[in-house]
């Protein structure tokens, strides 16, 4: 296995490519992992479409990215040298992905972002708004990149060598533009000798912890162990954990954080087995106007992603009555310490949260 | 959905039938469910060895009833009237059906009751030790039958009617030789309408509780829905769940209770979430040798279970570390009752459970 290898090259894998040269999106293609790794090559919109919507790429920052991309490689084809005309073509593709799913917040936000580009350089030559548009996508990946980065570092100040670290989902490099967010401190920690043993949630239904977060830790040389969802409770009995670290989806004003399916119970026994429980949530997944995780709508899947996904057969009777909450929230008591690109927020939340908004 | 009917009816489904008169064994296929029904047909000792060892037949009642009627109809093929030929074949036959899971406690007591019968009968004629064999393993079955029923009424005295109830694994009627341990006690208010509604662990990674408790429910018209283990959180906080029935290995002596792999983890959320949790225990499974949970071994089984059963493809990096319990250890803090087919022993265990032993 290898060991304290330089950061930049244990996580080499990168969930969106550039090729700028030949007017290409390079996908890591994520439902076909564990098994074979391949990267899908995008040149129009309607690729980059059906990547998104299939979950090809996954992860609310590499959605974004995608996109982002996605509509610069598109826009580069436009043979128009007319302002308006490109600008309705641009709206129309926008549009378009923006439709690819229509609940990833940060997918909308991106798009956004590239249509100021336009707007703001409504006096340039379309080769130069081209050029503009690219950078603004350069951008938003390398942001992503530092906000990862700088939440892995402060999350590192939290742990020590050789620890053990449990981990629910997948909120790691193949979720954002690099390093992740609840996996970067163990990428640079990592790179820096600590040697974290990490145990991975398979996560339940869609075996995110299992197919991608434990080969992605593989592959960057990590000690990696994969459990069942429901062994977090004996791993923590028998001191094999010294810390949770987990993504975020939302948190709330007073804290409260929703999370994949099953995080709210990982947090529960952390706490019953007093181990610390870390949330890692960019400032981008902060969502002041929801006063709490009673306001956060709880996404319900299909049964079949739980009775039939993945096997050869159905694992449960025809018709039977399935229950598939796509997340949950984790209640601000259980959480010791929210980590952001900023800082790192302790309880009581509602006070730390409003703190960082009005330092801004 | 069906709804109060009687007992009898809703339990119909038997693990393990003699058909005496065909000198024959029928065992439901639990390898086969959810997708099949299909009893085996078992006419000699190599196919009863072949049914236990490939898990056709599971569920520590089950199992030992199993090997009593195989070893009878084993018998009842002994051409010979000779006393000590018949017990040397025996003790062959008991030898051979014993190595099919050398861990199953109950196999071997089931047996050695078996064997007992023929050193009482050493007068008679081997005509009248089969009729007594067969009669002990009826003797096996119906104690079992009553065991799980007096279970069943003890727990029902702590429900009420219209409650919602988790269950863990698969502790029920095909488990046994009728209603289960944890299940008991559903079937029997439901044949009174009590209308349980019933959420099932889908109990990774064997999915006992998708193919086999779901299964059983369904079929005997109880309201179930089937959930992944890292739902029990979200369940228990929505209110769906008034307490939580889960059977039991091994009781220690202190209460310690160990079962199927992520028992500990829902007895911390009902914990959490202020939900009785009662442990149903069958005396047979009470060991006052065993101090406390720390004296119980727990075993290790092939992480494939986790990366590649029921799967179409590997579903975790090949060559990834698993870790894979099978089972784990309740801290008898987290039990609010342990019930036994003599009664509810309430904390503190050690006590109670001393009392039990000296009442006897």
């Amino acid at each position: 296995m290898a060991k304290n290898l330089p950061l930049q090259e244990i996580t080499a894998v990168q969930s969106v490519i550039l090729e700028d040269d030949k007017d290409l999106l390079l996908i890591l293609d994520q439902t076909l992992l564990p098994n074979e790794k391949k990267y899908l090559e995008l040149r129009k919109a309607e690729d980059v479409w059906d990547a998104i919507y299939h979950l090809k790429v996954r992860g609310a920052p590499a959605i974004g990215i995608a996109a982002a991309y996605g509509i610069y490689i598109e826009a580069k084809k436009s043979g128009t040298e007319e302002y308006e005309e490109f600008c309705k073509d641009f709206k129309k593709i926008k549009n378009y992905l923006a439709s690819s799913r229509p609940t990833a917040v940060n997918l909308f936000w991106a798009l956004d972002r590239m249509e100021q580009v336009i707007f703001k350089h409504k006096e340039s030559s379309i080769e130069l708004i081209i050029k503009a548009l690219k950078q603004e996508a350069d951008n938003i990946k390398q942001e992503d990149e530092k906000v990862c980065e700088s939440i892995g570092e402060y999350v590192l100040t939290l742990l020590k060598p050789e620890w053990g670290l449990l981990t629910h989902c997948n909120a790691g490099t193949i979720a954002t533009a690099r390093y992740g967010t609840a996996l970067a401190p163990i990428y640079i920690g990592n790179s820096r000798g600590y040697n974290f043993k990490v145990y991975a949630d398979e996560t339940r239904p869609l075996l995110q912890g299992a197919r991608l977060t434990a080969w992605e830790l593989q592959e960057a040389g990590i000690d990696v162990t994969l459990i069942c969802d429901n062994m977090a409770s004996i791993v923590m009995k028998e001191g094999k954990i010294q810390a949770v670290l987990v993504g975020c989806d939302r948190v709330a004003a007073n804290g409260d954080a929703a999370n994949k399916i099953g995080t709210s119970g990982v947090a529960i026994l952390a706490k019953h087995y007093n181990i610390p429980f870390y949330v890692c949530a960019p400032t981008s997944t902060i969502d002041m106007n929801t006063k709490n995780g009673d306001d956060i709508k709880i996404e319900q899947r299909a049964g079949e992603e739980i009775t039939e996904k993945w096997y050869e057969k159905p694992m449960a009777p025809k018709s039977v009555k399935v229950y598939n909450p796509c997340f949950d929230v984790t209640d601000n008591k259980l959480i010791t310490a929210i980590i952001t690109e900023k800082g790192i927020l302790y309880p009581p939340f509602d006070k730390s949260l409003t703190e960082l908004y009005s330092n801004k």
